[in-house]
């Protein structure tokens, strides 16, 4: 099993408040080709403290994959380090010269040194070309270890990995195939962390190759599931029977596995089906509508989404009956399921899906607390409603309340009665 | 100066998609107290791997704190490594077996072998009780470097730190307080990381007492301060001076200032006011509704959010001009703008902003390529708009046209002219 440290590198990570989030993207793309991670470490950018970090790493992983400090600023020292390191001199690579001075001319700047500064690479280093930013990245191998540095802006790096790194990391992935350790993640929605816990209690004679993990976030609860076997192949195998026995403890509960969401779970149920949907949002003011989008291809299922924080907006651009605003309350059944049908109706959609609620901090009452959301959903025939009550703060209860809109609708079109 | 590092103990923290957030807490406390965080590691539950962890961590901070792998199940084996490392035997403590014993009891719970093993702690250890939880901490010191290991519940570690463990780092903290750091975060959007770079550069003659990071994202460039000094009040003195030198160099491309964000800095701008605002947006797909209402009271100025995909949408729900769509195209500067008259005149707000554009990935042609996003914005009297071409992915994309939308409508609420 061929293991990998992911050093990330940036004094701003170690502040407080500030998540560093590109290894968990990378750690499941190497995990998937079989290097599993062994270590992560943060270091900002001192040179002494990213040399250290890098003999460290060296010194206990395979693979050591850096992460930001490539950039064109003062503070972006990886390069050196990595020369001080692995004792290469830099060298200018003129094709990312080329690239890079072509890239700043088609936005009318011009390459200053501390810009052609990204050209440089530690003598022999493979490049590895940028599509969207100027900073390559480079790959070494010595003494059966490999060094892979990345730039540090997210969106870079996943650009970077599926085009031109995975190909490279074949002959660590090979070693990986003399032992194999497999993951699997299974999203649940509607159960408490501690009912899937007792859903599952039993299934912990699987024996020592399975490990069963359960983490628990507003978009409700994952099982996490790792196996470990000397073979590939056999370590598939009891992977698909844990699979299984999950998924019959959790049911309709789940929506997704591996690294899908709910929202592309729904899109694609939606697409399949040749269906088009409306939204009427309130309490989570966009998020639905911004979570059926952010799928590429929405506009086939996805029209229209409102976002009515005013009484007279519902009533006004939705035909809400004034009249059952005033008898029921902007936050109640009837009004999401006049919402969803109103959406629906106004953009002539097959389907309509409404959320109305109280997400916080203020603006509760005892009959109506902070987290009372109702969702709607209409299509030709009726309204259907349910209401929940959320806890967490706004943030949280608008994720929840997005995330219970779209299980709904997942429901409906799985073709289960929704009652 | 006394510097830390922080170990996150637990395999499931190096699975995809786990972040591993109590490190962000404990730096912040650190912080306080002037300990510096100088490195964070991630290291998963097998024996050898944490040692190894832990005699790296000593060899290059003073301090080292654990967190994770004290409790009671198979894969908590923190204190064995640290035992192994220290050479200290592990003992019972009789104090905390009792407490785990009332605690389980109270739970008509028996005290199995497994719970009794979390009272076991090295030879000579301080213990650190956990008021919300069995497994105590303890704290190690061993020439002239300290070792505090803490379980890996957030919850519990957010108890016990204020009530029992910045005072036991007071002697190291007391290093510290001969010397004080102060950290600040100045945000800005509109320029390139280079650019930002280079406004920047002979600020540099601040001193070595002065660290200036930059961090670029999908939101702009942030401007990281750190000054270190003797005392607090110089420290304190420097940062103002630099901040002010900061602000005069990057103008009014600075949007907001330590945890501020956009969102916040414009609802801010739009209640002191009283201006409202409703809002169109086609590529973003709600992003800007729901930034503008993920802060609370966002009702005093949020009105109407319109997520429209098709052209007849605009047509039917804003009165966009279908000759103009015909004409134009939906994605151009006049559609922009009519979007937004047609937002503000539906829902009778003072403000209507829009976007239109192609977020990709595919849907891009030569002369309106992906990346492509028009803004506008209109107020009673006229509509102007802005074109961007922005790089990134779909989400990416999104992500910085829903910025520039808000940072348009920042300069406006700043009564900047926005010709």
């Amino acid at each position: 099993m061929g293991c990998a440290e992911i050093i990330a590198i940036g004094s701003e990570l170690l502040l407080a408040g500030v998540a560093e989030t590109n290894s968990l993207y990378l750690a499941d793309e190497l995990l998937k080709i079989g290097i599993e991670v062994r270590y992560k470490t943060v270091v900002g950018d001192q040179p002494k403290d990213i040399e250290g970090a890098l003999r460290v790493a060296l010194g206990r992983a395979h693979l050591v994959v850096t992460t930001g400090g490539l950039g064109p600023t003062r503070d972006d020292v990886t390069r050196k380090a990595v020369a001080r390191v692995t004792g290469r001199r830099l060298v200018l690579h003129d094709e990312t010269l080329q690239a890079i001075t072509e890239r700043l001319t088609a936005r009318n700047r011009s390459v200053t040194a501390e810009q052609a500064t990204q050209a440089l690479v530690p003598m022999r280093a493979q490049v590895i070309p940028n599509p969207v930013g100027t900073a390559p990245g480079f790959f070494i191998t010595r003494n059966e270890r490999a060094l892979l540095c990345l730039p540090g802006v997210p969106s870079e790096i996943t650009r970077m990995v599926p085009e031109g790194i995975l190909s490279l990391l074949e002959p660590i992935a090979g070693e990986a195939a003399r032992g194999a350790v497999l993951h699997r993640r299974l999203r649940t929605f509607g159960l408490m962390e501690s009912e899937v816990d007792a859903r599952l209690k039993d299934l912990d004679v699987a024996g020592p190759s399975v490990e069963i993990g359960l983490q628990a976030g507003d978009l409700g609860v994952d099982v996490l599931l790792t196996v470990r076997a000397r073979h590939a192949e056999s370590a598939e195998a009891v992977l698909k029977r844990i699979e299984r026995a999950v998924r019959d403890r959790v049911g309709d509960h789940l929506y997704a596995a591996g690294s899908q969401s709910m929202d592309g779970v729904v899109a694609m149920k939606l697409r399949s089906k040749g269906l088009t949907v409306a939204v009427a949002e309130s309490c989570t003011g966009g998020l639905i509508s911004q979570r059926l989008t952010s799928v590429p291809g929405s506009s086939a299922y996805f029209d229209c989404g409102f976002v009515l924080y005013t009484n007279r907006a519902k009533v006004d651009v939705l035909n809400v009956p004034d009249s059952l605003l005033r008898a029921k309350g902007a936050v109640s059944g009837e009004v999401a399921m006049a919402m969803a049908e109103g959406a629906r109706a106004r953009s002539g959609t097959d389907l309509g899906l409404a959320v109305t609620g109280i997400a916080g901090p203020s603006g509760g009452t005892k009959e109506k607390p902070v987290g009372l959301v109702y969702l709607a959903l209409a299509d030709k025939r009726r309204a259907v409603c349910r209401s929940h009550l959320f806890s967490g703060d706004r943030e949280g209860i608008r994720r929840r309340a997005s995330q219970a809109a779209l299980d709904l609708l997942r429901r409906y079109l799985s073709g289960k009665p929704i009652e």
